[in-house]
């Protein structure tokens, strides 16, 4: 069983490509919830929608969050009564924040109720937060300190980040679920997907017991790199880079994570890095990382998968 | 200033009637909180939301709640996730129910809430729920104790009604405006809509302040009878005064009320009643009461007022 860590629209996209190449079983996304708030009295998990939507094939392409032609007459009445509109909820997406919401009151765990839904959406695949207890991410700027959807949404990352804080992470432990496949040896490898190293995929190692599954090295760990040609395809990552002082480059990524990665799975635009990449002593795949059609997700899973191997019989 | 107790679509339109017979200012529609509930984690309260839709002009005319021109993509997404979908939440409507519910928990209180959405949607009039405490209605039945929802939506006001119950009316004040109108002698008549005696209006009679301000005598009370030719315009008030033993016509209903009335305002459809109304010590007025239409609710409005004013010099 491969184990994906995924945050939002990047990580759900390289996750449907691994759904694809892989059989039902095969394959668990762990999904961050750093991101995860409480607005208008619903508890809102975006990534963990966001993949899975994506699993489902019922997201927006256009958006990277949210659902496919989706209405929004609830936030037009909302507004109409005077109510807070800064974070935009469709009215299909609405009914995974309100029975979320209501399953979470009456007890029952975050994973439990991602389950229900996937499975009801028909999605063969796990999809786990990393953690049923609350991990939430604030970010750090020269303008003070941020949850991260007033970092996001509402100052569209425009403040300078210095530093990141993962509330909760010290004392989460993985969810249900996610803690049995640590513990069973059930898994075969490690993808971290092409999520922002900072913003997505640091909160869910901030949770020890994966992070410590991973440095353990057990199973081969392969990242795809989110930065390609100097940029983010979506969202702050290059922005967050710059302004921490690092080279927002594949290079710069592989350095921030280091040994935690054995192999790299970057960009045909990037190619010129590539033996830069490799003098630091990971395997290297090169191919079309940006996934804007789901055959294009499903290539890169296959390199992706194909160079796990690789590294696995080194 | 008039006082009108409404409880759904029957006293909504009513009110609607005396919204556009009255000025801003002259009237008060004080409406039933009997049968809000809890539904999905969200506070509803259906008679005020039918009362607001309609003297905002935004109600859905065929179904008696909700809003016109409404969508149910909410519903149909919370059905594909397994919730709970037997009572039927549009999405425009939402946005009231979310909000409500947001500012109840931060300590607002229901009138307070009410006011801010009237103003919003530019209702020139004073709508008041009853009480800002938890007034529930319960129905007795053979088959057992409903609560409110569960007797009309769920059972379809099928099990046979034997009584009733208002849980907490006894502890329940008026809500704070309602309270200061009834104290600073301001209201010159009261209107009871054609709602139902038992499941709108009792629950605000229910409301010791309030039946002692009408009982006091002190002003004219008119009531619009809910029963034409023996059945309701809509709803199960004839069915419940034929399980209760009483006679489904405006004399039933007349004798329900008593001395609490002091002139009825009845269909023409119902002559033949007059006589023995007016035996009972009534003035009335007979008119076409069936308000299937904006100009027809101003029509009933004006017999009441009209009505109330012979009442008034005698």
């Amino acid at each position: 069983m491969i184990l994906a860590l995924a945050g939002g629209v990047g990580g759900a996209r390289l996750a449907s490509g691994l759904a694809q190449a892989l059989a039902p079983g095969e394959l668990a996304v762990v999904v961050n919830v750093g991101d995860d708030f409480e607005h208008l009295g619903l508890s809102i998990s975006p990534d963990l929608d966001t993949v899975m939507y994506t699993l489902a094939g019922i997201h927006n392409p256009e958006t990277g969050w949210g659902r496919a032609a989706e209405s929004w007459h609830f936030m037009e009445a909302l507004a109409q009564i005077g109510g807070d509109i800064w974070f935009r909820l469709g009215d299909r997406d609405l009914a995974v924040h309100i029975e979320r919401t209501r399953r979470l009151r009456r007890g029952d765990t975050l994973s439990a109720i991602t389950a229900s839904f996937c499975a009801r959406l028909a999605i063969a695949h796990m999809v786990l937060p990393v953690s049923d207890a609350p991990v939430r991410t604030l970010v750090d700027t020269g303008a003070g300190e941020f949850s991260f959807q007033d970092y996001f949404v509402r100052q569209r990352c425009e403040p300078t980040v210095t530093g990141f804080r993962f509330e909760g992470a010290a004392e989460a432990e993985p969810s249900a679920p996610l803690m049995r496949l640590l513990e069973t040896g059930a898994i075969n490898g490690v993808v971290i997907c092409p999520s922002n190293p900072w913003l997505s995929v640091a909160p869910m190692l901030a949770v020890a017991q994966l992070r410590a599954f991973i440095e353990s090295k057990r199973v081969p760990v392969v990242a795809v790199s989110p930065i390609v040609a100097g940029g983010a395809i979506k969202g702050p990552a290059a922005k967050i880079m710059r302004e921490l002082g690092l080279e927002a480059s594949v290079l710069g990524v592989a350095r921030h994570y280091g040994a935690l990665v054995d192999a790299w799975v970057m960009d045909m635009q990037d190619a010129v890095l590539k033996p830069a990449i490799e003098r630091g002593g990971f395997a290297v795949a090169l191919t079309d990382t940006i996934m804007s059609a789901p055959e294009r997700s499903l290539n890169v899973a296959r390199e992706t998968l194909s160079l796990m191997r690789r590294v696995e019989v080194r």
